[in-house]
């Protein structure tokens, strides 16, 4: 007899595979051990619900435990721990309500996620003061917005969450800081179109301080200011939100060995180096499909599509997770902006390429055509070989046109073969020549010039 | 002395090459012979203008002739017809206000466009009888409908005029019947699309009649009913959108050859023939990027982007007019409807596919997030290789996702490759499987099972 395929935690990556191996297989024992309550649910629909567009925090969930268990016939157990992993007997520790059990496995996933990063600020530990990953955190910021109804939040980080979360909390009345060490927000998405953002979150009201550092937060147990170097901000509320870290000790521990990322390396099918331990999701490497090296991209496609690859793979149909363009896009008020591949120069240099870029504006739609706006599209290519490396579009509309540039990345196109495309064009959708092709003819005179 | 660069129509693939041309060699004299006095208008923009939504006819010029004259040194000639083509002594003969000369040329571009077809129905030339291809015609019909406020008006043909007048005259308040020959409206779009576009033109109120032959016009020099095979329908407006033929009558008369299609045969540059003669837009073929065979799609893009390779390639930089996909999109409505590659199973199986289609639904967005609709996405590839062959999408909102099929044909992905693009996520823009991948799923394990 098989023994059952084990699943380590119960988001993207690991219920994805659980769903995928009972499709091809019934008849194999796909097991989930997740340490808490929620599982299957929508990370990314979080701020939504605080901004008060998703009623109850449940919606996020796409599919329940019950379905799992009943449709599915996913032996989900919640409120399970696994503490160890014995790679060799091919077993795990579980912990629930205080007893230890051993399971082994046949085959074995990893999907550990990933935690909020908490620096070490003083302060943390005030009423008032969140990180936002969990569903748990999501619910609390919320009782928190509504008990207290705070005046004034801070935002601690620049990023997808302070960015998004500057809306939601915006939304709600309340006056919004935001606090980004470096000198720009959106790091992965360039300057260009960091800079449009920015002065779209100052119109909307978003106090930004760009390359502040805070020290800490103070307060009678319950958060009041904001301590920078030199001077103290009035917050009620903070929501720290500088990245997040790879769940990856309970991996260490057991010797499954970790990449260059500190995420848990992996090969093209999601394997480990022990050939029946996977992992997937926001803990694991992927490859970059322009540098063709490990990268860590925890998004919640990858997740998804790993774990869904992963559970052909153990089932008898070896099937490749898919390598990472670090294709994102982000709500910021009324703007969209988006990113794919490698936009930072630096970046682009140490994966060997000697990087050419452009930044245009041009129309969504024709002149004539009412309602048109304008995007803003970054294009970078490499010099010699003038290979597409990626791109970065922010506007009012359009910026899934990100996708258009994200396919070139996977098939190694040119300037001059993304600047050949047939790409649709009528009034109420396009200028003739849609944006990215306009970047790609500029990018092309560039390149030629 | 370099003889000058002459070049025969003055829309959009002749002053695309001739601007290109004049940019790369200032020098290089560049004459353009249009017979009418309109150049460089957006045709597709003319139904927006009857609609009500574009002010003035002369708003969809992209770049005046005084501008193309004074700024960009083009020797512009309205009211100059070519009549015909010596490409042994490499001159044209050119008529103007009754006046005939000879124009030598060094290098020469035939860019005469197409023509409305006009199938020989009884009462064609009956006020009121219209076909919508110049923008003195879209000005006519503005005018009819001003002046003689028509309260019926019967569209002949289905295709994108048809859905595009069915909108604008609907509009203008006025009651609009379709009368299609073919099973469906938007042949090109295949059979799925179609029919969602036929259910949301009828709840929009337009009467649709597929399947039904028009014979011809009634009326008292003013059409007042279309006559059918044993019936009649009243209408004081009718237009007739069956289709466009190229001009290629110049050009086969001088021995240049024609294609399959009975457009002007081109090689990768766009060339004819002879070496020094090219053609290019609605009168000219390009190649199919997934047949890899000569193709006739008379649409925008294609001539701008081959008018404009031409213009390098004649200034001394070869370059490819580039393949074409056929991709296109339409609105009708409050729906958009796009397609591109090959769709029709029997033009499949012609270019020697065997083609398995799926046809999917799926939303714009998360459940949780307010706002989705539905796309339908119809997507088709060949049984053995796997490789994508066409794609088509219709929905209230997204359809420009047809670019990541259309990129994806330009590449020759498989299904299974396409299923493994890194497309932007979050619940504003997209599900964490967009559409177009929700579909690749479904295609693959039907061409799996």
């Amino acid at each position: 007899m098989t023994e059952p395929f084990v699943i380590v935690g119960g988001d993207a990556a690991g219920m994805s595979a659980a769903s995928k191996a009972k499709r091809e297989a019934p008849d194999r024992d796909v097991i989930v051990f997740e340490k808490g309550e929620w599982v299957s649910y929508a990370a990314c629909g979080m701020p939504y619900y605080i901004k008060g567009e998703v009623d109850d925090l449940e919606d996020l969930v796409a599919v329940t435990p019950e379905e799992f268990r009943e449709e599915r016939d996913v032996d989900l157990r919640t409120g399970h721990e696994v503490v160890a992993i014995d790679p060799e007997a091919k077993t795990v520790t579980v912990e629930t309500d205080g007893e230890r059990f051993e399971q082994p496995y046949g085959d074995l996933l990893i999907a550990t996620g990933a935690r909020a990063i908490e620096p070490p600020f003083d302060g943390f530990d005030l009423e008032g003061v969140f990180t936002l990953r969990s569903m748990n955190e999501a619910d609390a910021i919320e009782d928190y917005v509504d008990d207290r109804g705070p005046e004034t939040a801070a935002i601690v980080g620049g990023g997808y969450v302070g960015v998004e979360m500057a809306e939601a909390l915006t939304e709600r009345g309340i006056d919004v800081s935001i606090f980004e060490m470096l000198p720009q927000t959106l790091q992965p998405f360039g300057e260009e179109t960091a800079r449009v953002v920015e002065d779209h979150l100052r119109e909307q009201g978003v106090d930004l301080h760009l390359e502040t550092a805070v020290q800490g937060f103070d307060g009678d147990e319950v958060v009041e200011t904001v301590a920078l170097e030199d001077s103290s901000v009035a917050a009620d509320l903070v929501v720290v939100g500088v990245g997040v870290a790879p769940n990856v000790s309970l991996a260490a521990e057991a010797g499954i060995e970790l990449g260059p990322t500190d995420a848990i390396a992996t090969d093209e099918y999601g394997r480990t180096n022990y050939d029946d331990v996977y992992a997937a999701g926001d803990c694991a490497e992927a490859t970059n499909v322009v540098t063709g090296e490990p990268d860590h991209v925890p998004l919640a496609l990858t997740a998804n599509r790993a774990g869904r690859a992963i559970g052909s793979t153990v089932t008898g149909d070896p099937t490749p997770t898919g390598p990472t363009a670090g294709t994102a896009i982000v709500k910021a008020f009324e703007l969209g902006a988006a990113r794919t591949g490698v936009i930072d120069p630096e970046r682009a240099r140490e994966a060997g390429f000697d990087p050419v870029s452009v930044t245009i504006e041009a129309p969504t739609r024709p002149h004539y055509y009412p309602g048109a706006t304008e995007l803003t599209v970054t294009l970078v290519a490499d010099r010699e070989s003038e290979r597409v490396l990626g791109a970065s579009i922010v506007g009012h509309e359009g910026t899934k046109r990100i996708d258009t540039i994200a396919t070139a990345l996977s098939s190694e196109l040119t300037v001059p073969e993304l600047q050949e495309l047939d790409l649709a064009y009528a009034p109420p959708f396009s200028p003739v020549w849609d944006p990215v092709l306009t970047a790609a003819k500029v990018l092309n005179g560039k390149l030629e010039g």
